[in-house]
């Protein structure tokens, strides 16, 4: 298989193909301009700094295009960065589709839309199960590609949908484990909890909050939608089961430090909140390990206040393939 | 005048009508049932205890029932408390509706729609004209008969509307010295910040949280009106002036850990949540200082974080009426 | 089925034998003695006072015995009580064994060290293996007869062994979820990290913090317990495996001011931390919303921040039994 | 009306007379000297770097100089900075003045002595008013022409009086909202509380913590202010006039961990806190705002929690200057 | 020796002279009135409660009378209590003098006096030495009467000059082992930093705030009275030696939070502050200790954020009496 | 004498001998190597950069090295700085040992050992007294190398048996002070707090974290050695002394949240903590004013919260000789 970015060590060089995700312009204390460019391809992100750019140069190489880069791989304060020798845009019958070059869900998106449907079966209640589906239906498309979050965690085509699918499997077994939570709302307010981010962000790449986002937050957008698809669907939104519903939604994020406006006030909700929990730190800390050395730490991870983790010498999983 | 309920010292006797706002069935020590009462007229509301109830007694002793009280006010554990001598219900020929023992807003209904009507001309921007019309249109009679809050502070009848009014009119004085506000989000965010509370509450009278006021809170219900209102009024929910009067309500309790799902963004809201905390904590006091001797100190003040405040001897203001 | 005390509703008399978990000795407002007891059956425990108590009943109403009571169910002040209308020991004939009346875990004895055995099969690290089995041998009895907690979840006899396999069953399937994850350190982790409760409290019944319990605690006992069964088994405690072992338990309260000496510095232990919180929340969930009817809230669960929690009055789940 | 600093675009090249508010001298990376500069004229200050300075340079372009400078307006990490081509000391017949290039209040002194002066008539209280007048005639130089902070808010040449008086009107309209309050108490307070302002800072101009100021605070010395004053005054300072009034201006941070040693006991000195919160937090809103752009967010703003706000497309306030 | 309260076990009687600290006039769930008395002896305090009382009674038995009391020492909610036979206000011949049932320093007043006078020569700064004379000078009778606090440490009769002495002699032994300490500046400090509790509280027996205790503090009062005695003695109060000591004074209870204006700024008031702690600390166990049996926990320790202590079996100290 | 690195000034040249303690490669924006070095002889440590490094000095110029400098001290955002001119390892016949460069505790080791030895005989408790000897013993060499900590304070060869010494010696004053303390349990837990740095360390110079000190921690450390001493001594390990014992090291840190798995329940315990944050603290205050001129501010102490110090500019101790 072809090598990609992050399987080169520090100190060797390598001509790649990029994509280039981020450029920024800056002033050099010698009052040049230089690019501070962070690429992407499938193997993960890394930044690289081009001095000394010219007016065309920085005309040219925009986020989104596909470069063709000579380097080497070196380390800048701790983190991993390119050094760049030449750096060109592709020619006629080099690859051009962003596409290629950005990570994504490891589920296949058909597989995704196959264990939901499956567990909308589950969906027993008549009113969860048709504003579940309306609601699905509607963002059916934005849904499979956005990003579960901005950085941080599942932040990746298709994250959203993966984060989703991945709770719904935690949620299962748990569901079955203690028999007296009710599946039906359980499973509901997993695949609803996040679908706001499909308007809270502007897209699945180069992902920012939409001023909707900024002002109003994905979790109040959730209700909204639900209230909509009530009136749509006429169903009494003063009902029980819808009022359940919203509150799944507006209290999954535990506490109100975190930004719900309610703290759980139901079995199903509080669980909600741990699962979700559960499966983003797991994403950031395998995703932080991957990147580590045995008998290293990690880096700090932001989204696990700043903690740094070991990677231990010995790895008894069966799955011994991190590094 | 009349004498009241309060005007009585500690130790005097009287006998008067009051209305009974609760009345709690409780075991004593020795195994017989006693009647915890809260009596009320419009001077204030003070607890009872009726030793050794009958069945019968319990059974017609009810809130909302009007009583005749032969008694003495006493001090309980620092607290003001009535010694039941005789209880009885009334007869024909006494005083019998409810609405003559309940504390209310001190300006009159009919003045403080004038009052909110004239403020609606400022409100220059339609669509938020539009949308705080047709909901103080919908909500009309119980936005003026239902309290600011099940306790703390404007816990009357007319407590929600006159605690508005009472925003507004410093919402105005301080627009109209800081000239850079924008007036028509000010005074819309002002009218409608605490709407909610008309589905988040039982009722006017002896109010209790609804199912739907503690899975959703009144924050979220106000947010979901105003989508509602634009589906009905054909406004664009996801127009930049919906975007802001959505946020000056979701933002208004000012912190995460008060409830809002996001802090203020706007300087409007910012502001929005100043007055309500302003004129919050103005009533409190003023009702806390009203009951307390000068030289003394108030009991503690829950929602002043349990602090007591100093009645000084010396009133240098123009009221010197509080006792 | 013969009927339990929580069978009984409010207000229903009953005569039953039950066990006296504690009795305090009181001093009545009168001057008078009265004993506050706390009595039990296997459906739950409930408080009553017996007024006026002679020195003579005094000194044979103890703790341990068994008691027939001719009673009622009563509220006192939102909680459930009995009111005594007469109690006496048991006489000839009559129960006398207070294992009969004590909750347990809902698993017999057998099929959790069975469904324990099967997994020892999983920890294929030999080092943790050994350290884990000599750790079981030796406490054996005590680990399925001790409570997890003196009190708030799994407060019962079994209750250390019946978390602990709930715990094992989440993490098998977390750590089937997600393949990185080490099982053999996860599933150790988790079969040690309460085991220390057993010399932390005094005993399966009525237990108590012991002397080196309040300290030293129960996670730092676990700490010693490994590193003295290293010394037993000749492994060396400074290697890695051990290390990690050790690092599982002292971490597994997830945050110093839970009590860990050190935060999770491994993903597995991480994951140890929330799969305990997952168990007891859920766990105390459930059995606050057993005691609950449909469309009323919890009464304030002390170990959730003292929040209540809502019982929908519409259940789907499959087990609708729980009132 | 000449063109000021900030009416240069980014990129916009220019020639002006600034004043040099300081100059820091650094080494670069490169061994060589270099002055960090933040110049400054009415209409805000930005920052330069000035290369390879000579050490004639160093010693002649030092703070409160007037300089002329060619250069070119920036964005040096999201803020406006100058690119320097040319900087000279100014020749005869130049301005040569500081005040000329410094920000003041947009009150003109006169005007706001004359308003003060209106208000001592209602400081009825004569203890109260003759311990104001006594201390502003003392102070009133430096309180006309200190700034109200180092920085955050009110920080230019009168900043401390127009702060003042800005409050003085919002205390206004609220006790004449609220009748209760006590006049002469909530203005003196008003009047007072930051006057120690004048000995904690060094100056109108650079503003530095004094030693006093650091070892005592403005609080405090304000407190010790006013003990003088009745010694002077032969007022007893164990009167309860005075004492009230010194309360006010030690809990007039509201918190203790916002450096008052009691917090406010009294109706007016929590009032005292919320105007002094309120005119403190608009100013430094409309500040930030002024200098952003319709439709972007503003910078962080560290006075206010590092929050960024949001400035609408529509300006629906009256005066729609501020970009 | 006589025995005294303390030395009654429970459910022992006796007949003693106590000396009513403090008796609340309440009413019973019966309506009739009753006292609840604080009795005191030289060995501590005890509650207990009189049935039942004649309005004669409640007019002759109040605080500061001596009584003799038949009773027996009763357990009641964990805390010994009084079971009161009989109570009669003494006779003729009888002890009067509540003097003779107060706590008191373990000093004799000379000895403190002594110590003081002694650590005076040490202070070989002008200025301090001065002020700290003066001061000293002004409020010695009540610096050697008054307690240190209204509760929790040094509560009696001579404990502010005894808290004083003994931070004194742990100041010095740290002094000498640290050379660099500012001795007169350390030992300034600590003899002048809670002198404000002279006026802070109302006296040395049954002591309660004072208006001006609570309006100001007594942190803010000792800075008043270091203001007024520089303007008595001709000392620049903006010299650094004034400015230093009143920093000590202000900055002693370390933190904001903790009630003092300004953190320590010096190596001294750092020092003070911890001596402070220290002193109070051990004070607040010992008492606790004291009343504790060996093997057993104290009660919580209000002043010690509610903890409780163990008190060994095994004593290795060389007193070992406190039983 | 020889005048050492930092006895010279700013601007000042010099020509010394230095160890390197660190050394890291990096790169400048010019994509050129530099080495980022820190020397080091007995009277601190101080920075400094070494531009365009050739590949043979970045091999030979490494941690341990003793090296010939000419330069220049400077000063750089604040902090001293080495401006470096000529840099060469050092010839036959220069000093070569690391020992000469590195700052050690201001006593002797041999009078560590006497004092340590001598407080021996005030552990008359048996158990105690066999465990702590125990352990020096086997730690000996190890407890008078290594530092007390890695940064922040006592950080320097000898420092952790230095902090002990000091801490016994305050522990020794307090103890005659307050007769009740348990002097033999007061002064083991002094010995043994921090004893297992000399595992959780890495070394006496250039110290890092193990990976035993970063997944155990030294507290838990110390208590496992306890443990195995006590079974190579054949001492009960469950008897109170023991217990003790291990509690003093255990809750030595105060607080959970500093990583303590206890809080202190002790008196002697809470005593402990204190003492070490006594010593702790004057060390970094005295470490930090030396560095300071009169009349300044202290940089930032990372330890003490980032607060900043004043140094008088009058010195009233006996030794003036810290500037």
């Amino acid at each position: 298989m072809e090598k990609k970015l992050y399987d080169y060590s520090v100190d060797e060089s390598f001509e790649l193909y990029l994509l280039i995700k981020s450029a920024d312009i800056r002033v050099a204390k010698n009052g040049k301009k230089f690019i501070a460019f962070t690429f992407q391809d499938t193997s993960g992100q890394m930044d690289g700094k081009f001095w000394d750019a010219s007016e065309d140069e920085i005309a040219s190489l925009t986020p989104g295009k596909i470069v063709n880069i000579s380097g080497k791989r070196e380390l800048y304060q701790g983190n991993p960065q390119i050094k760049l020798f030449k750096i060109r845009i592709t020619k006629a019958g080099e690859p051009t589709s962003p596409e290629l070059f950005i990570e994504r869900a490891p589920l296949k998106k058909e597989d995704m839309m196959e264990e939901l449907n499956e567990t909308l079966f589950e969906i027993t209640n008549a009113n969860m199960n048709r504003i579940v589906r309306y609601l699905l239906n509607h963002y059916q498309k934005d849904f499979f590609q956005y990003p579960a979050a901005k950085r941080f965690h599942h932040a990746f085509v298709g994250g959203l949908a993966f984060h989703t699918i991945s709770m719904l499997r935690i949620g299962k077994t748990i569901a079955n484990q203690y028999e007296e939570i009710n599946k039906p709302l359980l499973y509901s307010g997993i695949i609803l909890h996040d679908l706001g981010k499909v308007i809270e962000l502007s897209g699945p790449i180069s992902t920012e909050y939409t001023l909707e986002g900024n002002l109003l937050g994905h979790i109040v957008i959730v209700d909204e939608l639900i209230t909509k698809a009530c009136l749509s669907l006429k169903i009494d939104d003063k009902s029980e089961d819808v009022l359940l519903l919203k509150h799944m939604v507006l209290s999954h994020h535990g506490k109100l430090d975190y930004g719900s406006p309610v703290r759980p006030k139901l079995r199903e909700s509080e669980i909600l909140f741990m699962i979700d929990n559960l499966d983003a730190t797991v994403t950031m800390l395998n995703s932080s390990l991957s990147r580590t050395e045995p008998g290293e730490f990690t880096e700090r991870i932001f989204g696990l206040d700043n903690r740094i983790f070991y990677k231990p010498l010995s790895q008894d999983n069966e799955k011994n393939i991190e590094d």
